[in-house]
């Protein structure tokens, strides 16, 4: 049985890309403030990118905004996203930038809205439920999760950074690293992955050291600030995979989306060689 | 100007009640796992319960289950409440549950959905991105946040018990209990609440010394196992305010869920009357 993570490694693989494009139509990046204005971005951005792309993230937010028009566009992206993978011949997974978290009775609906109903491949999830509020997505073995571990943005620290003693524990680490901890050892099934930004790099090293087998998603690149080496620096496993880099606002706003999608690919295979043989 | 929680305090006065109905069309519980029979089963109980609830609390994750058609019912679930209000002649306050969290580019889009396109009044939110992933929701003045607090769950200590030292204390304490201080003080608006369950008494506790001042939304009581008098006289402010007690299953299970909505809201005034005068 694959699970979602050979599934990426496999794409990863095929594409010679560690690339996540981020599908966020932001209503000041379009024509217009609406639901057929995002959709029509995100498949613009989905046709020149597929190529480069390891995986693709539509945030909900960005399409919630528009009630029921925005959740159908929603499910035209991620049926776009079906139409270039079969064009390719090598299937792209979607990853639903949700961040949802709840009690299991409720988790199971949100479960069945990612998976079943729009069909993506992987959702990103708030661990601040604790662990059963995560199991009705980890019962879907073919799905992932991301779950958000140490995020990008300037208030990260105000709960992330805190220092924390769990029972049993000799010394107080950063409640970030303590959730690296709870999923290297929550992932069982092979299907967690953490959301890990690329704004504060020795973060990232200090959760890659907590979590030495999973995947990470790493937001925070380009517009927020982080650096493309750095980020691969401190957060590639020993068998160069392990990161997933999401670009979304420095893909969208290029003069040249396409271009700057194979740039940045072509940037992290360069990235990686040097990485090996320095 | 009036704020979210003058307009909950009005509505509590209106109707004596500190009832709060949760909305969570569960598919098990419909006639059929659609967003027509989700929709159904909510507006019957806005109609039966609406006399009786200082507030209505539909769960994103029931109506999301269902694509574009469940957010179009739950907008049809926003507006019966509305309906409802105008009968009564007292607006009834609508929480959106959603749980929501993310960077503050993305909550902006967020806090669209829930106050501008959907027309709720106040939404749950999630701690762990700090006090910039609210922000944009603060902004709203005349709406509402909760932020989840303590939740019901099993699994919720995972997190939220952990023991904390933040920069600048002399003492441990609970991460629930931080977030607590935390929204007390990030409070200057009127427009911060707190969620935090029934299922602990001695956690309402601590959380009601912590934040004196901040209204609770309690989950927890009946199906989950928590206790109404426990719950009141652990939370309730001096004022004889300050906690909206949930209860979703509890009433929509029953056979007469009016009748039970009456009699909830019954057993809380003799509470409050035995605390007022033991």
């Amino acid at each position: 049985m694959e699970t979602f993570f050979s599934f990426l490694a496999k794409r990863v693989d095929d594409c010679s890309s560690l690339l996540c494009v981020g599908l966020d139509p932001h209503p000041g990046d379009l024509a217009a403030p609406t639901a057929g204005a995002g959709r029509d971005f995100c498949l613009d951005l989905v046709e020149q990118t597929a190529a480069y792309a390891a995986a693709f993230k539509p945030n909900a937010a960005f399409f919630e905004l528009y009630g029921p028009e925005g959740w159908a566009a929603l499910k035209d992206v991620v049926a776009a996203v079906q139409v270039e993978s079969n064009r390719l011949g090598s299937r792209i997974p979607v990853i639903l930038d949700a961040k949802r978290g709840d009690i299991a009775s409720t988790a199971e609906a949100y479960a069945k809205s990612a998976f079943e109903n729009l069909g993506v491949d992987a959702i990103t999830l708030s661990p601040y439920l604790g662990r059963d509020s995560i199991e009705p997505f980890l019962g879907y073995k073919e799905r992932g999760v991301f779950l958000l571990c140490k995020t990008s943005n300037s208030g990260a620290g105000d709960l992330q950074d805190l220092m924390v003693v769990p029972v049993g524990a000799t010394h107080a680490s950063p409640l970030h690293v303590h959730v690296a901890h709870l999923a290297q050892k929550w992932n069982e099934k092979d299907n967690i992955g953490l959301v890990v930004g690329a704004t504060q790099p020795e973060a990232l090293e200090h959760v890659r050291a907590a979590a030495p087998d999973l995947w990470f998603l790493v937001p925070g690149v380009g517009v927020q600030g982080g650096d493309l080496e750095t980020a691969l620096r401190a957060g590639l496993r020993a068998d160069g995979k392990g990161v997933l880099v999401n670009i979304s606002r420095g893909i969208a706003r290029a003069k040249n989306p396409k271009a700057e999608a194979a740039r940045l690919r072509d940037a992290m295979i360069e990235i990686k060689y040097r990485l090996d043989h320095g």
